[in-house]
């Protein structure tokens, strides 16, 4: 499938993430430990708010490898930002194009998704009649996870993150199920509005992708004191990955499956994601 | 818009039309003469019949302008067909990616086109709505152009072409007026099952793009003794494009306003194109 | 041939010059008014210094066309610099890749060019002879452009410009006529250590191709009090380009002909270009 | 390093060695078996031969991943040759360029590579000096591997083939050896004329990268007659690869460390390759 981090605290250079730690992103393109497929070479996304604006992400989105990509390392090299969501792509099917290179964006928004919708080809039309005709047209590529963003935003993710995207999810699993797909939906995913950012880990047969978050900041300075890179960001500092960037014990904790969790100013929190809810 | 030409005939290489006539297509992609716009660098695409097989077409479609693609170039000089389709492409607004390039296709037809549905993204969602269900998941790209495809196989181009095409133009017409649109559909069109070519030229304000059609080859032979390039094709051969190849009295005519053609073994024919008429 | 600005002055976003003036870079790559060809679509590349750091310059550079490249786009609505270089290439036969796109960057410095070599397959093996054996692996493309830039590094770009780049124009003039090329050289060049910005202008044969700069933005201002954008940046900010980016009487004035100008903090210079001097 | 093939025999169509195997070429670039980087994405390239014309050969070649271009997939399926190769690259330090995918072409010959030259960056500019200065312009990419055909060519590879290329590697050992590099070369490499076919196996330290060939035809047909592939081509046919395409006892044998083999019309051949010979 594919494989994405989603990084929220002091503003630090996107190349920290995805080129320094042992088993960066850009380590995860070539050889992914944890994925479904070991190389995700289907194109790549960076969506980053700038260090004094929330409201208006900037996009770079290839369709060759993350690995080799030039832009790419000078841009990570040059580019400091406090909330940034990034993403390597193994197609499930769908062509190699930018317009379906995540993180997807509307106003604000982004999003970004690994999984799939199982026998998308089948259930696509359907879906796709759900979205909201004034958002249609922002639909630009050929996705599943880009149909499953204009789907929330249809069922009210601005207003309600957790409930737009449940609603969303259940509306999925629907679908696939009148058309007789036993586990219809497959995902982690994180969307944010340059302040919040929400990270989901749901799949119709209770067994997702794996999915973690970066433990305490303070915690971790205390148990690793030597590690400078831990001082330099604030106690707020958050990241979640598909897999581990590192091995350092007790950095990553598994989101637990049918789970979502919030990042934001002050407490964070963390919930259980029931799409059959409401 | 773009630029197109079609080719039926005895088997010749590619780069006899792409590459080898002063007015070549690779050079109306740098400064076209009669388009709306001058470059048409936004991709290209080839669509060809093998020798011996007018039922499986090849594509080579590219994003780079076709000038300076050492791939087409290779691929016009070694690769002889006896019917096909050739496109470069000035977008009019969605992206440039390889399913947004023409030819496209189904099955063993193709088809491409020059000009626009007005308020393409208004009317869309609409259009999209009737493509027949089971066609709908062949839809890859984002244009106006495949969607006309997708109305026109949904309406009976397999069966009955002329009728078909003039069908969807009907709709997109009337889709268009009920969004206000004045002149819904501006388009040079070209389909072909791999026997037969059609070629349209039609626009709703009465004012297409230009095209023509290759004059009968013993004709030209009689006029042009010493044009060696003449003798080597069958009586049959016709060529159909958006502005002549090369400069030479009596070789191209215009296909008129509101027409269509059909070139076909035997005797091809021309008939008034009248999308109302059904 | 090519297109290229520079740019020195207060902090902006890269999409005041390459985007939004009437005769922008980017509508240079579809339609230059005053270049060799009209059409500038074979790669494209800017270079930029942070609004901090003037020695480590950040590269973005692509293969297709600047007017169609999302990703440029992106970058010029969210990166502010005070000093800048961007290009759009036609390419003079070698290959459109990103190791043969302008700007070329050897550590602090960039260098970019608009012109050619004549004959440069010819005397190419000569040139490259010629370059520092240290400097020599740092060759990535194969264009005249970069070895030009080489020759200059090899021969004191980083202690005198002017005589480096005049011993360097020297030569590759010597080594074209022992050829028996009659005009060797035809150039307008840009080079910037991150402090200092020097753009020249010559030819062999004494017509060089345009090249422009902004006057006195004081001036500027008592012209034109209902412009702000003039009033947004420095006195010292200064535009140089291959043509003017709008039509303001009295705000380009044309570098003369074998001459080079320096922009740095305090008065800028203008100077005689002489090759033969050294 | 990379991955790659040759085929010499009944014309047959690409696909039937390029996708339809169980460990096919494609499969390899996502997850090659023997190679020492699994993954194959940094480009690609065929080179054919016609049905008819051995002088005359067609490149494609591609910067993306082999295994998602839409353009590879079509031609594999429609282009038949009697002679080709192919092949997949991953980096090793050049950049992903389609002037750096193999395979090379010098009249009718091609050339493709696995390995390096080690150090090359150091090594480089003492070689390229050595190339016939006739030879030079027609070096366009920046690989050790289209230096080594260049040098090969100079040795005199036209006429005296296997002593070229033993003179190519015994000149690159002794320059990288010049510089202190133990074991300066690791190669398997194939070339051709469009008649006969050359591959070799060599490194400086006698352990090289894995090469196989498919034995004798008549000799499989007996053993598995009902494989109906095998009865389709000519006892002739002949296939070298980087890791065998299929699991099938007997089919492939090692290409011994330091040999070459020579496939032609009538008796094949094989023999001790010998840098130092001469």
């Amino acid at each position: 499938m594919c494989r994405w981090l989603a990084y929220s605290g002091s503003p630090i250079l996107l190349e920290e993430l995805l080129y320094k730690p042992q088993f960066s992103l850009i380590d995860q393109s070539l050889h992914a430990r944890l994925g479904v497929e070991t190389t995700n070479g289907d194109g790549f996304g960076v969506g980053w708010y700038g260090v004094d604006d929330p409201t208006a992400p900037t996009l770079f989105r290839g369709v060759g490898p993350a690995w080799s990509d030039p832009n790419l390392r000078e841009l990570a090299g040059s580019v400091p930002s406090p909330l940034f969501l990034a993403h390597i792509r193994a197609s499930t099917g769908t062509p190699v194009q930018q317009t379906n290179c995540h993180p997807f964006r509307y106003g604000r928004w982004l999003w970004l998704h690994n999984g799939a919708i199982r026998e998308f080809a089948t259930v696509k039309r359907e879906l796709v009649l759900a979205v909201d005709p004034g958002l249609y047209p922002a639909i630009a590529g050929s996705t599943d996870s880009e149909v499953m963003f204009h789907l929330a935003l249809t069922f009210g993710l601005r207003d309600e993150p957790v409930e737009a995207v449940e609603r969303m999810v259940a509306f999925v699993e629907s679908a696939g199920r009148r058309h007789g797909v036993e586990h219809p939906l497959q995902m982690t995913v994180a969307t944010t509005d340059g302040e919040r950012l929400w990270a989901f880990r749901y799949s119709s047969e209770g067994n997702s992708r794996s999915l973690y978050y970066s433990t305490d900041v303070t915690t971790l300075r205390a148990l690793y004191p030597e590690n400078e890179n831990l001082w330099r960001v604030s106690d707020e500092t958050r990241i979640v990955v598909s897999e581990p960037l590192v091995e350092l014990p007790g950095a990553w904790r598994p989101v637990p499956e049918s789970s979502y969790g919030l990042i934001q100013e002050g407490a964070d929190a963390m919930g259980v994601f029931r799409p059959g809810r409401r």
